[in-house]
């Protein structure tokens, strides 16, 4: 089978591999037919992941047919078409039993990192049925994608960490694909105010058309004061959700939440960062860090179904599998080609 | 009347100050029978509270009797026993009523820092029907003055934000009267490890006494692997409890938190502080931070009148009011001295 290869740091090439094979009775192969890339396929690529190494096959979102399934799986047939959530879940573990599957025991964050991934015409999955979705026949499967990793990513580690409710003020720093989605998640809880940051005006006017009630770029010498004046009182917001992962946009968190609030970081970091306890120590704020543990797939698979989740919009680039490599060039330079998520077509 | 007054940067001094009048409905003035010194005293002679000028009589703690009332002032009568709270609630701006008393917009923590305080022969209790809780007879007065401030912060800043629960693994950075009084609130919830660590050893015999499942000395070179080694799997603590305000506590915090953990800041900060989000981001964990509400003090007061908090332990030294110079002399040296709190009878 052709699959994506992380060739060494800097780079990915299509290469031909064997198909996978059931090795445990709880494995299910899957036949892709639709994937996508992630910001973390980039960070591998760069070297930032040290548990992926050269060799691996990249990719953990996607969605395709059953292939085959081990003895011991119930409910999944061959030919069922499915949903393959980014995180791996044994569904027994201590972290599985208390819904933080993305510190599974047996799994987590392996597919594409410590296991080969699936942007690949097919992939093993451990831990099939709790590790898969079935999908009706009814939706769009490119756009199903998207609940692999980026909703639930952007509604568990931004929407639901930063306690979004009705009538709250909410701000989002970062208008890439995550961040996004977790304005849409946002939004399901009816927020009063919804503000987008990011330093491009074309990500912005993105924002507007997801649904944004305001956007400021950041890069504007009165941005901090513009975002403050868009609060009651100018104290600041409920929720602020991190959706970049560098110390400026941590920093620009800081003097954004409002006593009372919550920073909910969902950005990738690779650097530490200042905390200014000096001045929030007496502030009654949270902070909250989370690797999606995707439990919440099912809650999206009903919203999704019914239309409640503009998901279409997050689809800028199309390439068939062949031209992967190609997709991986789009994305990395997301910003010069305006690009929010990548579908691929197996 | 006599009032310990901030006369300049280092500096306290017992002076000559008229006795204070009602000046709004809502006021009433308090005659104190006992009071204590907060470590937050100490912050502001070492001018680190730069909302607290010279001249300012100091204290946000204790007990006495109704002297006086206010016109609108219902429910308190001339001779009533109260607890002061350190925290002044106005009881109806949008913080109080969502318990964030803290931040009132016409109050929070004002005592001995924007008005006059505790410190003193009477004192001024504005908004005093949210501000001041009647106690029974049969209660010992000194020891209630703990739950002024330092139970109710050791309890929500620690125990309610760290989220304690049966079963589970606490340990609090930092054996002092606010440590302590988080453990003796922990306590209430069964956890199933509470560990105390701090780099003085009478102290961390202290809160063997007060109960702590293991103490570690935070100075000992193994002191990181020791504390790892007590929780399950060497995964960290489920709720880290900083008692201590300074960088290498909170550092320490971070080396401690398990996955799915909390970090609950209860030290008052005056730097910033390094926040490993590199190694974080994906860890599932919450930070909080909190001026303490006081709004658990009816909770406790019930608590304490059934005999369930040990508070007597937390009194190691006794003055009157005509020693206050040297009951701060004595607490600005608590290590020396093995003080937790000083109780000052007037």
């Amino acid at each position: 089978m052709k699959a994506l290869v992380y060739s060494g740091t800097g780079k990915v090439a299509l290469e031909d591999r064997p198909k996978p094979t059931i090795s445990s009775p709880t494995d299910a192969i899957v036949k892709l037919k639709y994937g996508t890339i992630c910001g973390t396929d980039l960070h591998i690529i760069k070297g930032d992941v040290p548990t992926a190494t050269p060799g691996r096959i990249l990719g953990h979102e996607g969605v395709g047919t059953i292939d085959e399934v081990g003895s011991s799986v119930a409910g999944l047939d061959k030919g069922d078409t499915v949903l393959i959530s980014c995180i791996t879940a044994c569904g027994t573990c201590s972290f599985c039993r208390k819904g933080m599957s993305s510190h599974c025991e047996h799994g987590g964050w392996i597919l594409g990192n410590t296991i080969d991934g699936t942007q690949a015409e097919y992939v093993r999955i451990p831990w099939a049925m709790s590790s898969l979705y079935k999908l009706p026949e009814t939706v769009n499967l490119a756009e199903a994608v998207m609940l692999s990793d980026a909703l639930p990513t952007g509604f568990e580690c931004g929407t639901l960490n930063g306690k979004v409710q009705p009538g709250c003020s909410v701000v989002i720093i970062g208008a890439g694909a995550v961040g996004l989605a977790a304005m849409m998640t946002a939004r399901l809880y009816s927020p009063a105010t919804l503000v987008l940051v990011d330093v491009d005006n074309s990500r912005l006017e993105t924002a507007k058309q997801f649904g944004a009630t305001h956007t400021v770029n950041s890069k504007e010498p009165d941005g901090v004061e513009r975002l403050l004046d868009l609060t009651a009182n100018r104290q600041g917001y409920d929720a602020v959700i991190e959706a970049v992962g560098i110390p400026i946009t941590f920093q620009l968190c800081q003097e954004l939440v409002a006593p009372g609030g919550v920073i909910a970081n969902v950005g990738v970091h690779g650097k530490k960062v200042d905390l200014h306890l000096e001045r929030l120590w007496d502030k009654n704020i949270s902070i909250t860090t989370r690797l999606v543990d995707a439990t919440t797939i099912p809650m999206l698979l009903r919203l999704f179904e019914t239309n409640a989740l503009n998901v279409s919009r997050l689809i800028t680039h199309r390439y068939n599998f062949g031209e992967c490599e190609k997709a991986y060039e789009t994305f990395k330079a997301a910003a010069d080609h305006q690009a929010l998520k990548v579908s691929i077509e197996f």
